[in-house]
């Protein structure tokens, strides 16, 4: 794991960021083109399609802030992007590459970290809430983390409020393929690692109909791993916008609007609670903005 | 610490669940018979005023309930009331008294465990989020834990989504005189530790406008302590009831209510992540319904 293999994967995820946005940006334009099919119009903005407002940011870590030397110091940063539309009420796709040092607590549970708490992180970060309570919301995200170690990390699940099993299928068979073109045991593998992190134990319910899940994926072959992580991306950015295509202007009513608020309850519990991505960001001085950038942009508890 | 002070305390937590209530529905009451006079009328029931719902449940516990003898244990519960009304959009007033006991880990962190895992704990619990956004939130708590030691907690904060010193002043003062009552020392103590713990340290802000907090009580006089308790319980009986007849009629417009919506998910935040009394509910198998009745009704991240 070389700079050149830093520079190779964060630029992939950046590019994977954009693509993403380009693609999304077409699904609100294409509502708007056709809206007076639609029974549910919603109008942000009825005369140009909504575009993505990018937002970039600059890390820094807390104890190097108080050091007196006052060095201003490079500790990474990253890339928002964010839309409110009129189909995508809210979306985030976050692209990030951080470096500095882990905490000596934070350092216990890395691996990689027994010699040095030096780190560098790339990735990114997708949640999509939607307006139609008839189109799921969605997770994806990929990783990679250097410590002396190194490793890939990464997952997507759906989380439909009314699950068919249309989406679900064609949602896991993509990523299906993806994993089975590297390694016939990773689908099984990542789908059950899916199924067991997206658990709201408390309420002892799922929280969507899963897909897959990875973590510390170093086969010391990082081709073969890169390639795997990329095909992970392209499955999501082929599959997902079918998915978004196949209901965004079906018809919806409040009843089915209501339950969609207060699924999302369970949504903002599960990342406030139990994800890791959110309580790794919260305690290591991440970008507040950036970190919550999943959570709903309305959520009931009745 | 014996079964009649066990019962004492618990009858009074039952006994001011009920006078809440009461008072909070002639808030109700009262806003419907003046309903002409006001700018933002909104309807539940325009009929009758509405009134809190009632529901007991009974707590069971994990390792418990997987014995193969299915002996019928009993483990406690309590009276969850809730109401949804015009005024107060959404206001659960709790009542527990449960026992059993800790599991090992959770022992670790409660004092009095030591030689026993036994446990006896009762109290009161309320949340109230308004329709109006000029109407501050609250939260009130009071309990008593009972191990090999025994002490009370509690607490209560003001949250306003636009504090105006009148209603901070008077909410402190009637704390500050229940305090006063029992040790000059408590009010100054209880109030600063009410600000570091309603502090969310991930967005570096208050939750609200503080209050008091007190924790682990015990000066080896109980009809002290229980006197205390009971009078920062009559306290709050006397003070937010003037808080809310203060403002509940008076106009406020959608920026005023959306700025409310964006301050609940700071509550929100707060309760998952970092409360106590969440966590101790998630982590022993506690009643969701009631655990999570302090959440706001709606929220909003943007």
């Amino acid at each position: 794991m070389n700079n050149y293999s830093k520079s190779l994967t964060s630029q992939w995820f950046k590019s994977l960021q954009l693509d993403i946005c380009k693609e999304f940006e077409k699904i609100e334009a294409e509502y708007l083109s056709n809206y007076q099919k639609f029974s549910n119009p919603i109008f942000i903005n009825s005369d140009s399609p909504v575009k993505f407002q990018f937002k970039k940011w600059q890390r820094s870590e807390e104890q190097k802030e108080s050091n007196s030397l006052e060095i201003e110091q490079d500790f990474g940063g990253g890339e928002m992007s964010k839309m409110k539309g009129n189909v995508f009420e809210k979306v985030g796709v976050n692209f990030s590459e951080v470096y500095g040092e882990f905490s000596p607590e934070f350092c216990k549970k890395i691996p990689g970290t027994e010699n040095s708490p030096k780190f560098w992180a790339s990735g990114i970060s997708l949640v999509a809430h939607f307006r139609s309570p008839l189109v799921p919301a969605v997770h994806f995200n990929t990783r990679m983390i250097k410590t002396e170690k190194s490793w890939f990390g990464g997952g997507s699940d759906l989380n439909p409020i009314f699950p068919n099993q249309e989406d679900t299928d064609n949602f896991h068979n993509a990523f299906k393929k993806a994993c089975d073109l590297a390694d016939s045991s990773y689908y099984p593998k990542f789908k059950k690692q899916c199924d067991e992190y997206f658990f709201i134990k408390h309420r002892n319910v799922s929280r969507g109909v899963g897909g897959i899940f990875f973590d510390y994926l170093n086969t010391d072959n990082f081709d073969a791993d890169f390639n795997f992580v990329k095909n992970a991306g392209k499955a999501f950015l082929q599959v997902f916008p079918t998915i978004v295509r196949k209901s965004f202007h079906e018809n919806w009513n409040e009843e089915q609007r209501a339950e969609q608020l207060r699924k999302r309850a369970l949504y903002a519990e599960f990342n406030l609670i139990y994800d890791r991505g959110t309580k790794f960001g919260l305690m290591t001085n991440g970008n507040i903005e950036a970190i919550l950038m999943s959570m709903p942009p309305i959520a009931c508890w009745e």
